[in-house]
């Protein structure tokens, strides 16, 4: 099969690789319908060392069941699914309390012995735990609904965890830091879960223009200093009932602190570029602000979301604005790298 | 009156003061009854910097109301009453929000033109927003009453606060790092929540004797590392749902990562002495954890409380083994300073 791997910054291709097979009896093998890049995928795009052992890449798909292991009793081959960005057994202790970013027989995609999406097929490990079938045949979507239900895989559902995480809900207000592809879907999932008042900040015109369409009421175009005080006019000098961070550096963790109502909640999911930070008396305690997030435990809102998706109520797959031929993975990652592209969508 | 003042390091003393006066009508001046020394008390005396002017002192207390502004409607003189550390209006945005501690017109006792509650009497703004009538004449008190009544000024419901923020209940267990009176405060108030097991972090036997009769099912009096490995042990490697931060320093913070379960959360009431700490993907977000707390909004929480202890379900009062005369009030510090004592009351 063709699949993605990286070679270092800047370096990534796609190339044959042996087809993936069933090496538990608790594996399925998927075959690629739609994949994408997320915007994790560039960090080490941008910054990883030269090696001659390609890193595989991707970890957001949907496909259709190839083969199962004799264990499997969710899935058969034909069926289309959707697999969150990691996979979990979604029975241990964990789990079972929503955390199924850490279960215990878990593990992410593209890492590992655990080959990458952005590739013909894919093995999924723990299929029964990780796999969600739509309740929709493949041929009985279009390009659009497949988009959609891509999303379920990470972006929209990692907007999700964000809200959901800051218990957003009427007569909240939302200040969302970042347009990227998961600041919008935090935008649209905030609308989704009745938030009054959302402001996006984010300076890239076209974005933000989708942001609104999602629900954002406001946006501010200002950063730093410039952008808390603008937030807090907004707000009547009161701070933002929930802050969601989708941006993962630290300067837009010092923004969310900087606009936080007391008692707030600043949920982050931009996977954080960085280790200390501040969160003593004049950043969270004095204010008793709440901090939390991480990465999203997909797994636990698919079913939730899927009527919102299936019926047309919500469009998360808007966030692609650019579809391409699996080959052209390269094109992929510099058009988002140069932000070209909001997000691209990947066909096998 | 007399009213205690710190003048540096190690040097605290009770000194002829001018009686307090109502200044604005939604004042009142109270006759201090019961005040005591807090752990945060120690911080300046162990550190501060010489000075001429002496810092005023304390900010738990009940009370009885001496004298009261035009505009106070819900206390008399007369009536005995509880004060939070903290004043507020208990009306304002944020009050309302449940976050009394960021009133926009509240403020601390012993701090700008605001005396100490070491004192024998005190001037209270915003009294219809901060006091509190227990429901009890003073005559129809004893010792052990007014010492628990006390606690809800701040001890008790710094560890309520605490609790509640780490949503403490049945099926959790929580891990309580600290046995000063607020890590032993927080293990009363865990057991008063419902948590099923309340592991208790401390290495003074008395102390930690007292957490027990309070509701600690297990005492860990390793640190660090071998304490973290302690309580993965006792919670079969899966770590703690709450975890009480009760210190204010770092290594109790890192100590309380260590141990939380993923999709957990870390509640500080400890005062932290740090403004950096790891917050990333190895320390909190890697698990999803979430971190609160901070000054208790204990102005919330009186009411709640009364029943259990004007009833003696609960005995909160117990965290003081020492009683001394205001003028005393040096003997208090330096008792505390050296742990002979786990929290003095003081009596005008």
């Amino acid at each position: 099969m063709r699949a993605t791997f990286l070679y270092g910054a800047g370096d990534v291709r796609v190339e044959d690789a042996p087809d993936p097979t069933i090496q538990h009896p608790t594996d399925a093998v998927v075959r690629v319908v739609r994949a994408c890049v997320c915007g994790s995928d560039l960090h080490p795009y941008r910054s990883m060392q030269a090696t001659v052992v390609g890193a595989p890449m991707g970890h957001e798909f949907l496909g259709v069941v190839e083969d199962v292991g004799a264990d499997v009793v969710t899935v058969r081959p034909g069926d289309l699914v959707i697999s969150p960005f990691a996979f979990q057994d979604n029975t241990c202790v964990y789990c079972r309390e929503g955390v199924q970013t850490s279960c215990v027989h878990g593990g992410f995609f593209a890492s590992g012995d655990v080959g990458g999406a952005q590739a013909e097929a894919i093995r999924v490990p723990q299929a029964d735990g990780t796999l969600v079938k739509p309740g929709v045949a493949l041929a009985d979507t279009d390009d659009a609904m497949l988009a959609s239900l891509l999303t379920l895989s990470d972006v929209f559902l990692t907007g999700h965890h964000a809200a959901h995480m800051g218990r957003v809900g009427p007569g909240r207000t939302v200040t969302v830091i970042g347009d990227g592809a998961v600041g919008l879907s935090a935008v649209l999932a905030s609308k989704r879960l009745g938030a009054d008042r959302i402001v996006l900040m984010g300076r890239h015109r076209s974005r933000t223009d989708l942001g609104v369409e999602f629900g954002a009421t406001d946006v501010v175009a200002e950063r730093g200093e410039e952008g808390v005080a603008k937030v807090l006019e907004l707000t009547g000098g009161e701070g933002s009932h929930v802050v969601i961070e989708a941006v993962g550096l630290l300067p837009a963790y010092e923004q969310a602190y900087g606009l936080v109502r007391p008692g707030g909640t600043i949920s982050r999911v931009g996977v954080p570029q960085y280790e200390e930070a501040p969160v003593g008396f004049r950043s969270l305690f004095g204010n008793n602000v709440t901090l939390n997030g991480g990465p999203a435990p997909v797994r636990a809102y698919i079913e939730d979301a899927l009527p919102d998706v299936l019926s047309g109520r919500i469009d998360p797959g808007r966030v692609f604005d650019r579809t391409l031929a699996l080959d052209d993975v390269s094109d992929a990652y510099r058009a988002m790298d140069t932000r070209e592209a909001l997000k691209v969508m990947l066909v096998p």
